[in-house]
């Protein structure tokens, strides 16, 4: 039986992944703060839902899909939010990256309305959204991961259940701090070999042909060597997932030096008006401190 | 026509190295300083040499891949040593990673015999040495690397002419860089996953889904999971690569916050008795700064 | 004319600010989760309260001195707490280090009850707590600082009115950073010096005379010769001291790279049992970093 | 007996130190690569000469105040430097900050004529030079160090004798090295003040009542209220003394995660053309990197 899906948030990764559902014959009700962005879904098939609270009332499922976690504690729990119009039975999924607090309060928060609530944030950009190539990452309720694996079969190449909610999320910060760390280590190979005089596309394709050779380090290529960083994730994300992560890291008592330092590199990116472009840019922020910039 | 090669250094790159060099019917005069090392090659058809300046003397190029720079040092200026047997017109080509100011005046010291001086770090280790898959970074005389990729071509699945004498040194710096960020990244995700209670197993094949899923960290998951480092690349020599670019760094005024950072963890390992396992050991040295052993 | 004080929280700090305050003459009321602390109190002058809202009911000014943010919101917010008890016109002033944000919500929380509500943080622990020579940095209305300038008088030797509230708890945010980088710096100048062989006591004595020599380089000498660090200010309380530092830093876009390398290393001597030691405590830390213990 | 003297150096340094001797009636013979700068000292008794080794020839004790390794080089090994005037008897003494490597290899060169050797670099800039209030770290022949006491007494306030050649010069890299990290320190902090809305005079006028108020600190804190840095202590050579510093923590295995932080901060401050000015222009570079400037 396919499940009644509703979703909210139709941001850069929502979009791709709410047309893979709906390209899938998924049944899907989507609300968008801001409607416009609503609107074109209809064509496509889906129902609008004119606030969290009647887009909840309507489906089995209600995913969301935001940019941090102010927004979804206002579309879950705010006036008109998800939980005013959840009844026992259903089952709430956030996909966001909002690290293990929110998503833990969030599970108790349900679980006291008889719904269940799953944490799976996903690993990938824009690229794996629309290709349907993310890896979901979860955590929560076994069984509920089981019954939605319909759903993230289509909009993921791999899903992962980490255990209890929380363990979706931390699996996704630990994930997204090599990701930053390797972009800055990338970026402090280029920085280096430019002050030494190398020739940048040279040492790219060597680069490329090494066992640092990560999908995202080829991925980034074309952007480097043109210095244009439209934003697939935008490093102003990658900041606060850094931020996420360290806090996790702080309570749990674990060291993590490179992490905290490429950490800072961001904020410096951030504060130089960096924030909106992809996270590549750090790149920017390395050669302005290099004198390159 | 196929070059006589002489070929100093026979340890855990250089043997393999060699044997396809013989393999693939080169010539080749062997010299290691513990002579022991050297006879098994000459069953496989390699002439012994009992001096770096006999060697020079036999051969067309001379090709060293020894462990630091005072040891290059050794082989090439000391008593006995390739200089004191070279002639106008050979080559010599250092593959070891000794950072650019010694393959600098190596190159300086050669050109006054009238011989060409190459260097041709490699990236990679045991395994792409035995496989031929090394990468090579070339700096020196062009016509000379031309003039030997033959040799390149058994030796490794790419090379790269990056220009002058120093420059294929600063290359490797700046690739090995990102091999010991990159390890580091991982490492830290890996110890903020136990930390938070994740499950490494899980988390490593999570890992290897995404875009951080680089060669180096697919090839040490089976390690980690073990909890096992014997040396592929030992730490120690990690830590020295650390040490050249960060040199190169200071001297070109590049900023390089994670890698200075990550070098100072390599030291801590280093300092507490992980020197001589593989760099993957950085792991252990970030488990102990955590509590986790 | 005196006010009537009432005193929260009697552990390191508050013991002797408390008997400053007796002393001085004031009437003082004081509460302690665990009575038994407060006991001694009453020889000395002082009245027993047995909650945090009875306490209040009875006195013109409320001050608290607990450790953490989570014990200072259940002091003045939880059942019994000084809300409850509070009365329009009345003053409550938090001297404890929970950062700006909790100071603000209590602030809001109390002014809408018609109380007003300083934070008034100290820089300084047990030896500047008995002489009454701490530096107290005060955020919140200037008159209520101004009236209450007899108290701090008898507290510390100096006091600083840094605006509204939350400039006071961000002004000892800036300043305990570079307590804890600066005892990390030291710290990391005698590993240094013992690794190449200095004798400690001599190069100790070096620094004295230098300009780094800060009141606590000073201060913590006979510690660091003795190698026994009983908490004057407990490490794991400087820890959470750069947790909200950086929380603010990244907040407000500052990128610091110093204070987040430092943090992480006082992260690891947390996470391997150095929380309860004085903060001197991560010399101990970077020694078993350097091998030397 | 008072000793003739000879001084190599007439920098910032220098000046004021030959100055103090001439002024306490010794018998000094100055040399300076540019002779117009030796000239002063002439009106004021000294003796020029025009080569290290005319100068060394004429004299009891060699003193040389140079800004790097290499000029240290030149003027005791180049041609006509120090080394080819000496005899046996006389003692050298080298005042720069170079690190233990240079000053171990000078002393075997010179103990191989029969002369001694001692370090002896300065905590202190240019203030403490004219005042006589450096402080003096000594390495080499203990015997050596007892005569010239005298000379070390007009110069500084206190000097310590820490053992065989190197040791001075370590001792000098792990006192600088708290230098640099402290002045970051501080200025993390009013970077952070900055940015959190903190007045920076009151910020300063309160962290000169605490703890951490190092007489640098309390020194520095007219430039940083001007916002402007003339060198007392040049960033460059901060810059250099910490390469020196932590390539002794890397041969000694100490790993040093804040210096080496700072350091990157302080590589970053010369890239973007700070070298020329005072170490305490890293603040600048911090402000940059917080957009603040």
């Amino acid at each position: 039986m396919t499940k009644k899906l509703g979703w909210i948030g139709l941001g850069n990764m929502g979009q791709p992944m709410v047309t893979r559902l709906l390209n899938a014959g998924f049944d899907v009700t989507v609300y968008n703060r801001t409607r416009s962005k609503a609107e074109p879904f209809a064509a496509m098939g889906a129902k609008i839902a004119d606030s969290p609270r009647e887009l909840a009332a309507g489906v089995d499922t209600v995913i969301t899909m935001v940019s941090d976690g102010e927004t979804l504690e206002e579309v879950l729990f705010g006036e008109g939010g998800v939980l005013s119009g959840i009844t026992a039975g259903q089952t709430v999924i956030d996909m966001s990256t909002v690290g293990p607090e929110p998503v833990q309060k969030a599970a108790t928060e349900f679980a006291a309305r008889g719904a269940k609530f799953l944490e799976a944030p996903v690993s990938g950009s824009v690229g794996p959204a629309k290709d349907g190539t993310l890896v979901i990452l979860v955590g929560g309720d076994e069984a509920a991961y089981e019954a939605h694996k319909p759903v993230f079969d289509v909009l993921g190449k791999a899903s992962f259940h980490f255990g209890e909610n929380g363990q979706g999320a931390n699996a996704k910060l630990a994930i997204n701090l090599m990701l930053g760390v390797f972009l800055q280590g990338l970026s402090e190979a280029l920085v280096l070999g430019s002050k030494a005089g190398l020739d940048r596309e040279t040492l790219l394709k060597a680069i490329a042909q090494t066992a640092v050779a990560a999908p995202i380090v080829l991925g980034k290529t074309p952007s480097i060597l043109a210095d244009e960083f439209p934003a697939a994730f935008a490093l102003k994300h990658m900041e606060k997932d850094f931020g996420l992560a360290l806090h996790t890291a702080k309570k749990t008592e674990a060291s993590l030096p490179v992490t905290s330092s490429a950490h800072q590199t961001y904020v410096a990116a951030k504060a130089n008006g960096l924030g909106d472009h992809d996270l590549m840019a750090v790149l920017t922020q390395l050669e302005r401190m290099a004198g390159l910039k």
